[in-house]
């Protein structure tokens, strides 16, 4: 018993969370080791804070499952990251105790100053990890909360891991400096001295005179401090009656408040603990042996197995991640030349600028980002990149539809956002061989910058997408009437309702169209003439997109048809599967075929 | 003489160098007042560094006309800001000098590491003010810099201003903790009492087993150091002697390296001193008197004085700027409601999604930034803003061309910015009156987000532009033939070129399309086929914008008409005065008309 919160309670609770959690995400996938590293500090602030009068923000949603286990979305936790079920992230229409999305990292800390600042009768929790924190985001909203935002209490949930490695001198000194044992040591070491003899208490006397406490002195590394937090020391994030206490503590404090708290990444399943790693966000996995099964090789691995070769043969590649060196394929290019393989940590803005730094003095820099990361550096990409004109090579993996991750981490944005900055060449491969194809063409490609994109999931191969040339699109099929571009995926897709296309007599010519921009105008003058229905498939946002680009081409050109562009006609794509996702959004299968032919019909009337 | 240097000519130098530079801005207008401030400190540069083998950045070029003059660009310097003259910021395309683009803060840390990384036998120093450290970039930049890039030189020029007053705890962080009187005079007083008696001795001794030297020990504060840096202290940046001292030691030790160089904003001419602000960026002036010619009300000052208004009757409205109050017009707001006018500096990604916070909860969060700067928060603007449709009203100022801030600094792109993310209403108000009910209509509109964008410079009036309506364009004048949609600020324009139309024999209806979206749907429906030639004009980019919405529009519809979009078909724009740029680039007076007539001419092919 901790005054009014019964911590063997909790205590017992815990390990039904724990249970819970390892059986639920063996089955539906999902971010197993974060949340089983803040089961205490979850339960121990919805025992001493009130939500949802009191906001509990958890940066990068993904470590909120505990929380939604504990705000009513118990009985139906076995929906998570599945279509119509409990999301991947928190999200204030999935509940009242969510207060605003979360799925980006490092968004948490702006978004729970201004609902402090707006909510001055609730205390406002935000929960951030360490690889968050040293995120350029973050940093400038504790440089604005700092001394101002009475109201709010910053968590610092350090697991000592991020994603992969930590990256970045700042995590090292959030994580570490504070707390580091020489530190802790030499403090107590050198107060023993100083509370001894005449001269102790001169240095005291001194300090007193100073106005500046012992404390204060004997604290100068806190950077929490410095920034205006009071800060109210490390605690065991496993610790039920630490975090009772600090919490108790930072509820009567006036703000805004700092707590550092020291958690276990994986805690309590013993696979995660020893493989913090691999079960930060997993696949459906066996819970007795903690594997998990294999899929086939993903276009992420077509890509870093290509920079393998290229590394080897050139010491001008160098590769860019932003903290997510394995999922975008670099593992092995980071064993074979970590020189020249720099992971930024979550800080896609710098990642741009620095590969800009690079390819500015004759290198030939990778930066693979995520699609829907790669939102955060629009900027860069514009003043550094694109107004210079240079060789940088933007790796844009995961994108289109990314499937259970839903609405906050859909890549659909950037084939217009890459449109819409002068000087890219944009190319979206549509086979794992053209994508090697397309990376050998990259990296001697001097022009200025080149974006690649490809969807998340299992590399294949078509035939006939063979030989790639920027600009040049390729016939797949030809026939009478219909003509069917697809960019991409969208290759695939339009190939494999062929059969089905036929049977309705929709039949066409097939087009593979790797690259979005410059358009192939050759094609456009010589062939769109002959069809009386015109297709661009692309997977990604309808607006400012490819069919869009082809339509101000067309209308420039006087050339007199119409278009028809089957493409992501909203932004707001929830969680599901890829493949449930592509059918209900009419981008594969019958529906895909259901989308063309009510087209057609449209057309004729 | 200082070694090989010869400080005696330098000092005569500085004083010349100031002359030329308050007589030239006194006549081009520009950056006086930061350069006044690093006369000494680039002049030490060039003497111990070598460029361009060594490569001097200045983050956000305008502290960089000093560097200009002493690489060759001194003849030519009384065209600075001008057409085809010198520009406005580093620009490798006008000197080898030059080593990055440098317009935007924040960026040179990121770039100068890539350039450091490539460039081994070189020192990169990068010079970087106190307000643009403190952004999140600088910051993603530290982090990853520190302890790895060993030709790395960073110099913080801390002039305790910034462009406004400082905000955050961070800039205060790095700007005076660090040698604050009172953390000096402490350190030496314990020192002092540290080197007397047995138990100083014994403290020593206690310091030494753990490795840790006094000086590490005494320094603690020291943020660079912490985060990986060499720490060379902080040095006068009025005093050559101590200058050039500190960057001979730089050069040669290992780093990276940081130095907190202190300079004096303004220094050397009275005004410039005593009215920093003022002097930061300035117009054409007076240098007997320091007065600058008052130009006409700006759109800006509409903004705030209905900021002001709204205030008094409205606690829920809030205004966040990113360091620019007086730029935006916030200034009235700010000190009649300073607990609702939030400066959150250099930190647009922040500011954007606090602003969200606020919105969220029931606030009406007003949020004023240059277009060219609210592209560092696209990806907020995404994630934050568009997926939860919150009510946060942007203010997009210095929309379309801004003139003598050149390439870097257009804002040309905000259009298709805004387009292409779902759920903003986007509008463009196209006089003062027009403005002012834009605003009215903001506050109270709660169905999403909404983006107003309007041009830098004086405001108008335009008869017929009264009583706005979201999605409801205004018929201007009506005639036959041709139909002229202007948005924005070519509404002005096209109302402009009327008689030489009118001589030309290619008069029309014109419309005000203050609305870019949602689309006036009847108008297009109803309006477009009875013209022969129908004109959409937009102060922006081409690709993804106004023009390319209503083509994506009517090719859905089955409108089967040709539209002729006046746009900038370039997205590099140089500097030149806002009225230069706009005739240059076809969308102002004679060459406005001709790129009609000659869209008109080829349509009739």
């Amino acid at each position: 018993m901790k005054g009014r919160i019964d911590i063997d309670r909790l205590k017992n609770e815990s390990s039904k969370i724990r249970e819970l959690l390892i059986e639920t995400i063996s089955k539906t996938g999902g971010h197993l080791a974060p949340n089983l590293g803040v089961v205490e500090l979850t339960q121990a602030l919805h025992e001493v804070f009130q939500s949802p009068k009191d906001k509990i923000l958890f940066d990068v949603g993904h470590q909120s499952y505990v929380h939604k286990l504990l705000t009513g979305r118990k009985e139906n936790f076995s929906s998570l990251r599945q279509k119509n079920g409990i999301g991947p992230f928190m999200d204030p229409r999935e509940s009242e105790h969510d207060p605003f999305i979360t799925g980006h990292a490092g968004s948490a800390l702006s978004a729970g100053a201004g609902i402090a600042m707006a909510n001055p009768e609730s205390k406002v929790v935000v929960v951030i990890g360490d690889a968050s924190i040293s995120n350029g985001h973050s940093m400038e909203a504790l440089n604005n909360i700092g001394g101002k935002i009475k109201n709010l209490v910053v968590i610092l949930n350090d697991n000592e891991m991020s994603i992969g490695k930590n990256v970045g001198s700042l995590s090292r000194f959030f994580g570490k400096l504070i707390a580091s044992d020489l530190y802790l040591n030499m403090r107590n070491d050198i107060k023993g001295v100083m509370n001894k003899g005449k001269i102790g208490k001169k240095v005291n006397r001194v300090l007193e005179r100073m106005e500046v406490s012992v404390k204060q002195f004997f604290l100068p590394l806190s950077i929490s401090e410095a920034l205006g937090f009071t800060f109210l020391g490390v605690v065991d994030g496993h610790n039920l009656d630490e975090l009772v206490e600090v919490l108790e503590k930072a509820k009567t404090l006036e703000g805004p408040i700092f707590i550092h708290v020291k958690t276990q990444k994986g805690k309590g399943y013993h696979f995660a603990e020893e493989n913090k790693e691999k079960f930060h966000g997993i696949a459906p996995f066996d819970v007795a042996t903690g594997s998990v099964k294999s899929s086939g090789k993903s276009f992420s691995k077509v890509f870093g197995d290509t920079m393998v070769e290229f590394g080897k043969e050139d010491k001008d590649v160098y590769c860019i991640s932003a903290g997510m060196i394995k999922g975008t394929g670099l593992g092995e290019f980071q064993e074979a030349f970590p020189e020249r393989c720099i992971d930024v940590g979550i800080s896609e803005g710098h990642g741009v600028s620095f590969a800009g730094g690079l390819g500015i003095s004759g290198k030939k820099p990778y930066v693979a980002i995520y699609s829907t990361f790669l939102q955060r550096a629009y900027g860069q990409l514009i003043h550094d990149i694109s107004i210079q004109k240079l060789p940088v090579k933007f790796i844009v993996d995961r994108a289109g539809i990314v499937g259970e991750d839903g609405k906050t981490h859909q890549g659909i944005y950037d084939i217009g956002m890459f449109l819409q900055i002068p000087n890219f060449a944009v190319v979206a491969p549509s086979s794992a061989q053209e994508l090697e194809e397309v990376l050998k063409f990259s990296k001697e490609y001097k022009k200025g910058p080149i974006a690649i994109r490809f969807p998340r999931g299992s590399a294949y191969e078509i035939p006939g997408t063979e030989n790639f040339q920027l600009g040049k699109w390729k016939t797949i099929r030809e026939k009478n009437k219909n003509l069917y571009i697809g960019t991409g995926s969208m290759l695939k897709e339009i190939l494999s309702v062929e059969e089905e296309l036929k049977r309705r007599g929709l039949e066409g010519t097939i087009i593979g169209a790797s690259t979005i921009k410059p358009l192939d105008e050759e094609f456009i003058l010589s062939q769109f003439k002959k069809y009386e229905n015109i297709f661009i498939l692309e997977e990604g946002y309808r607006y400012g997109g490819f069919g869009n680009s082809i339509l101000d081409y067309i209308n420039r050109e006087n050339i007199d048809c119409k278009i028809n562009i089957i493409a992501l006609d909203t932004g707001y794509i929830p969680h599901g599967t890829r493949d449930e996702l592509l059918r209900e959004y009419g981008l594969r299968g019958e529906k895909l075929v259901d989308r063309i032919e009510g087209s057609i019909n449209a057309n004729k009337k």
